[in-house]
């Protein structure tokens, strides 16, 4: 499909006027769309001193900011640091890892803020955004980010944002379809963040096939403080992963139970992890790979059901189910998907959070559809399913079936999205780097001249430097 | 003791089978025990909304998940990045310290749900849990990430499994004792976390002592990065220690005083740190050991008090002496311990935790003992330490007598259950390394081949990467 | 000015004595102070029991730590890891970057609960402190880090101790001045941390000019790992400036509005410094530099205005400003301030906490001057602005007047202040580094000897490690 590259910067990577011009219009935009569009929530605006009395609010305590503004931040730091510090673990592309995902995040959340809010928050012509929306954009932009561990090291910086664009309004939509027209529960977003975000990407990774990959092969493993950087992602990602299934479920018992069951499965998460790691390993080491990325699959196969009465010792089970699927998906599924399918998944994006997504939304629907008033309660069943106005004959296996439809929805979308945005990005407009050049930093920055044996001998400060 | 090794790999390090055996055996008995056992606690559990109706309460902000859990997210920042990255100052032993430390946590905080559940949530049969309980988890975790500092480098992924297994088991007998029998009151945990902990964990070491570990002492200390990887441990645990302190508090001006008195001590343990670090060097240069652990003792040293009225000043007082000890202790008392004792403690925790710890006692025995109706007024002195039900009639000076018996009983736990836990890991099966194969990353992990000449030249896009 | 050195270590930078000093007595002067005056505010006192009841509390939620206590540990983080790590960039000034960072951020805040305590919590001669005064000194302290940021590299450890003690007076008097007699409203600190704390810090740089710098030129740049490094510093400034900026506003409306404002301020920054630092560069790469510091200009220009009605599109455009102003800074203003002005500014202060500061300062003052009843509410207009009590009859136009106002009184501080403490840093019994060495940590630290072929060539654990 794509000519052997010969010579490197064969292809056009200069950014000099591409970036800032589509970095500069879009911004523009968002402001003349955020001037038309984006005002305060009733509880972000002055007004709500007011409206307080009206509507006999006796405390600030009230207020939905102190229900959420803790998960909020939490979320923020697994996009930012979670993800960017995540991807550092190549030896020569930490800059491209944190510093384009902090970039996409950035022009995403808020593209999110207008997308959701034209769904979800528009009144009188405008969209009233409280904390609740900066949760959700976050959410909208964590999908973008799991695309992105699939074409990590291989695409420019105006690539990542063409996808971001596309694939927030994607997102916005499939959300839509789900929450609002299936009415479906997916307060993790098993169904809408992961199995839609991580299909959408492997799908536009298969579009960008690079037959010439292993030029570059030598760059796209870890050194050893790589590995350590990478760790900080990850664990700040398995930390507050109950921050992010518990941070928009009803305020009281759901947010509560999210969190238990999240930090149940994580726990078990790790143990499989651990242990198939070393058996899958003919010398019975443990591999980073495995430790950086499965032992959050526990977080993800609990995005649909964690405010559900999943029960800890349920949260447990999935938990230890997804590490091994995770686990087994890096050394089997990986090699296989680029040798036979041409899918090169830079992060392993299929077996953290596919594979792991699915499994989310069917364990979501089982759980679901085994509702009880009895386990419940009869308020809370109602409360949980939200089972109120048209929906209030719904009963658990209906549930059931449109969660599982759900799954089914978000597939099609992330297919049908993927290969589309792939084909955008395939244009030879977008400055990507030849295959040889891939995971390397020096392509789109500066990069700093390390002179090694300048560093580590000048510790006599009597000793001029070496030159 | 041991003989004197010889050829590295001498001793079977082969973990493909043991170790998945006992991670995967263990998880399906964590399973089994929180299926019989384990369920949410009333605020977590769906009934919540019936309940809150039947109990009057107006607001879902009076759920404790409310009063508990940013507290609760920065305790589990202290156990998975603080202690795991502390322990990354090894040039070698990055992986191993920041991995093993995330696997006997996740297993411990399964392990410690059990266990603390079995002593104190224990109704009709079943464990009943909220976020209070996760707290609790990771603070049992917590005392087994200390012993794990003393034997840090020296002992197999299995070794450690059973260490958690043991140590958390020990941990919640003792915390019985403490809490439930003697009415003692040690939120910090200064007792039960880290004196106990320290105590546990230098028992072990000194079972385990292995004579000729000085084969490894290249290997023994830090570089450049290491050490600012290790600064992200220090930091997450001296800025969250006020949560750590605060987050098991009774709700309202117990926590606040808590969160204040915990960061009063640590700051001014920072500068008597600094102080000694300069001073006890010939040089009068600082040294980064002291800083990453010594800065950290006043969060210790007020891990009982913080909650009593030892106000600002007594806060600042403690945190400079606790200091000045752990310096000192770094410069003087690890090497005594080292060559008199054969006590090998890696990272120190004798200094950070074990004297700090016993001030932290002798601390809070003393503010209990001289506690007054005037100074806590009528109800909060009845609050502050629970002067209810048969200890209605106890007096401070009573109580300073228990909380003192609690340092007793949490030392003589310490060594008892050190020794039987340090003669179960020295038999020969558990897979540790040989005594020049220590702290090294290679044996356990799969490392990457740091092909520096490669990363550190490979600037130029343009040319070929040398092989 | 200064005579050219000769011979490395020709200053007396021996620390043994003099820091350890300053260290131990200024912390007793901190236990005897803290003694006569600091107290436990009526919300961390135990007689807050009797106290809620009296005053018909009837939730500990009312507790103010329960409104703050969250954004409080955000704000400790960006002092003490965001700072601290955000000056890691140098390849050697790691330690000093985070140590020094630690000590005087420690003694600082420390000093600032007792100035700034007299000025606004002194009440029947003491100072009552609450988790607001934990927060305001971690605001005056930031000011100090701010300053630390142009002498990085070029100062001792006493220096920077004798600054924070002298900056931390300053900054407390400006602060009454503007606040108290100029009623102005600064929640974020544009004028009273930013303004004030770059200016003063370029004061006295300039003051304590070397002309011989280029000596160490070498050290003052960045490795690959150390730029990742300080990315750490950078996102965790950047995620929680949403809380710096929200966690002394007014509890409800006022803190939700500062989160939002400023969140959205914050992405619209990151893409505009991308765009220009693209754009400013000849090949048109990205520039580490621009990316971990003009990024954040947006958090610091919306300061004074985020909790105002400034309205997201308001911060969109204000972020997008002072990303560009920033980046511009950094390439045009930072090389210009150097050869012509003699300002040496290690980290480029003048970009991101000067101009944005002064931005965020008019924005303020314009946004107070545009308040109208109508977009406020008229209850919540005067609560926005504390329209009561005297000011009952202040307007919008005569508020943005004295906001102006507290620009100008913040500048003459910061230059007459500057200039005095720049004189004092000058005495040459401070123990600072001769021009060649300086950005190198050796001269006031243990660094490890990275025998580096050692480290990178011990793979295999059955080879004895190198010499």
């Amino acid at each position: 499909m794509e000519r052997p590259r010969h010579q490197g910067m064969a292809k056009n990577t200069y950014m000099r006027w591409r970036l800032p011009l589509v970095c500069l219009l879009w911004e523009v935009a968002m402001i003349v769309l955020f001037g038309v569009f984006v005002r305060f929530g009733p509880e972000a605006d002055a007004h709500w001193e007011e409206e307080k009395q009206e509507m006999n609010v006796t405390s600030d305590m009230e207020n939905d900011f102190y229900f959420r503004y803790p998960s909020f931040q939490d979320v923020h730091v697994m996009i930012f640091v979670g993800f960017g510090f995540l991807m550092t673990f190549l030896k020569r592309y930490g800059f491209g890892a944190v510093g384009f995902n902090f970039l996409l995040a950035a022009f995403g959340i808020q593209w999110a803020l207008l997308m959701q809010g034209w769904f979800h928050s528009f009144k009188n012509g405008k969209i009233l955004i409280g904390v609740e929306n900066l949760i959700n954009a976050d959410f909208c932009v964590g999908s973008v980010c799991i695309a992105f561990g699939a074409i990590l090291g291989k695409t420019s910086p105006i690539q990542l944002l063409v996808m971001t664009l596309f694939q927030v309004t994607l997102f916005s939509v499939n959300e839509y379809i789900l929450l609002n027209l299936l009415h479906v529960k997916d307060a993790g977003g098993s169904m809408t963040i992961h199995t839609f975000g991580a299909y959408f990407g492997l799908t536009v990774t298969r579009i960008l096939y690079r037959p010439n990959l292993e030029q570059s092969k030598d760059k796209q493993g870890s050194v050893y403080h790589s590995d350590l950087f990478a760790m900080i992602g990850t664990l700040y990602l398995w930390m507050y992963w109950p921050s992010f299934n518990s941070a928009i479920s009803e305020h009281g018992d759901a947010q509560h139970r999210s969190a238990i069951n999240t930090y149940c499965s994580l726990a078990a998460c790790v143990l499989t992890t651990m242990a198939f790691s070393s058996m899958l390993q003919k010398k019975g080491k443990l591999d980073m790979v495995h430790i950086q990325n499965a032992t959050l699959a526990g977080g993800v196969a609990v995005g649909t059901s964690a405010e559900m009465m999943l029960t800890p010792y349920g949260s447990l089970i999935v938990g230890s189910i997804s590490g091994i699927v995770s686990t087994v998906g890096y050394v089997y599924f990986t090699p296989f998907l680029e040798s036979r399918l041409h899918i090169q998944d830079t992060c392993g994006i299929h077996n953290l959070h596919a594979m792991p997504g699915l499994i989310g939304g069917i364990v979501g629907a089982i759980t679901a559809a085994a509702a009880t008033e009895d386990v419940y309660g009869k308020e809370g069943f109602i409360k949980a399913f939200d089972f109120t106005g048209v929906y209030q004959t719904r009963t658990p296996s209906v549930q059931g079936g449109f969660q599982a439809a759900g799954i089914v929805v978000s597939l099609l979308m992330a297919f049908a999205g993927g290969a589309i945005v792939g084909g955008i990005l395939k244009l030879p407009i977008w400055g990507d780097a030849a295959a040889e050049n891939c995971f390397e930093d020096e392509v789109y920055w500066e990069v700093p001249e390390d002179e090694e044996s300048d560093v580590y001998h000048m510790h006599n400060p009597d000793k001029p430097a070496s030159p």
